[in-house]
């Protein structure tokens, strides 16, 4: 327990497994999802958890709740999204249970195995860095364009494109395990997520804003919202990049971006301005507010 | 797909996993049960398909969908009912999600190694008979006397045993391994699930009636609640033991009960009363309906 996924050993190599939903009305909206998208973000959230450890995806369960008025066709268009996310981690679906509820919801079981090493949140140490995967805020950004019905601008079709169809990055994942010191996945926000590492950890970690990887066009994007984009940044969740620790020789320029470094526990989790001068920060997503 | 667990081969043994959700409204009902039954209803369940393919439990996952105004008494007498379900089917919960939803929701994902052989629900053989282990029927009266609110008076107390706190009959599922050439758990009703091993194993049955295993008082009981004890024998659902086929002498009396014969395919799945006359029967649990 405390990570992303438990892990259990008789087995020659270690395996882990997880459990996530995506329920209506909660993690997603069907105003402006099609249910494709909708299956393809539920299978790579559970799936961007078994990258965290540092896995491999083996298999998946599928548990499906839906609605008594729900079509087959929207069952096909529900099922689609989920063998192409299926494909697209190289993860087959191999069971699953449907039940009949009040509201739709997708409970996603993905069974991985580490080859490499089992990675977990406890590991930073002093002094190592702290990286990032890909870009940051995108699914964040997208999913504001698409609340304010303007999903259809140029300007905002990169993040839409993250949020609708995220990474979960199992293509970087046993790389990572070989070299990193601590792992989480970016599900409910950098900064929230890196919070639980370096309490795991019981350290601290003093962020760069400057350094933040984001989409290009990012930051004018955002603000065409009337959005902070590092808040966004931050604290936007569902990017499913790998946030993770390292001593920083050991990291591969393309592997991720360096965004700052651990820390002392006292110290706790900061985030620095360009200018030096420390960011008043927001939270992330929390499960059970309002 | 296509029997209670997917099986995973590249371990030393072969092991199981499944997936199944409870939902209020839909498999319970708080009007008249403990959040600690409901738990232990629902992990029960998902146990009852490792033992269904002849394996034993190694693990479970928890992912719990809570209502906003869940209260922490609620969730502690929620996790008390999940412990308990743990302990008893000696299976420990090594992971899980939390989510906001409508509606009180449990998906228990439960992991199993089969030591002895994989039983799937497709082996049966010509002549074999039919057998069922424990009784059948007393989760169905018990939820029928528990809806009638008349769950106080001593003569359903047993079937309400049976309703609250399910076997999953993993203490004989390696027993039943070793012996039976089909198997499934008795989930959806004792008539629809033989359908189910009969249609995977292309085969039809012939089932006694008179022979069925009904708790001590069952008849009485049920006819108390102006109910017909066979039909809940072999449309209610719920019992959790585990019906299967295997040569008649093979299977020894105190394991299960022997109910009937397998017989060729194009004579379909038939029950028999006392007298010879076929019974006509209704369905089991279907969970689209209505």
């Amino acid at each position: 327990m405390g990570d992303d996924c438990a892990v259990l050993r008789p087995t020659d190599k270690p395996r882990v497994w997880t459990v996530d939903s995506a329920i209506a009305g909660v993690h997603f909206s069907r105003d402006f999802m099609s249910l494709d998208h909708i299956a393809q973000r539920a299978f790579a959230a559970a799936a961007s958890d078994v990258a965290a450890m540092g896995g491999r995806a083996v298999a998946a369960l599928s548990a499906l709740t839906l609605p008594c008025t729900f079509t087959d066709d929207e069952l096909t268009e529900l099922v689609t999204g989920l063998a192409r996310a299926s494909d697209r981690f190289a993860c087959p679906i191999v069971g699953g249970n449907l039940a009949r509820g009040s509201e739709l919801s997708l409970t996603t079981t993905v069974l991985g195995e580490c080859p490499v090493r089992v990675l977990t949140r406890s590991g930073a140490q002093l002094g190592d860095g702290v990286f990032v995967t890909g870009t940051v805020g995108g699914a964040a950004l997208g999913l504001r364009a698409l609340s304010a019905q303007r999903g259809q601008e140029a300007v905002f079709l990169p993040a839409i494109e993250q949020f609708l169809t995220p990474a979960a990055r199992l293509d970087v994942a046993l790389e990572v395990a070989g070299l990193a010191s601590a792992a989480i996945d970016v599900s409910d926000g950098l900064l929230q997520d890196l919070e639980h590492l370096c309490r795991a950890s019981r350290l601290g970690a003093r962020i760069e804003a400057a350094l933040l990887p984001l989409l290009a066009g990012f930051v004018d994007a955002a603000e065409g919202l009337q959005l902070d984009p590092f808040a966004l940044a931050l604290e936007g969740g569902e990017d499913y990049q790998l946030l993770f620790t390292a001593p920083r020789e050991l990291v591969p320029a393309g592997l991720a971006t360096w965004i700052g470094s651990v820390v002392a526990e006292s110290e706790g989790v900061r985030v620095f301005e360009r200018a030096g001068t420390e960011r008043a920060t927001g939270r992330g997503f929390d499960h059970f507010r309002g």
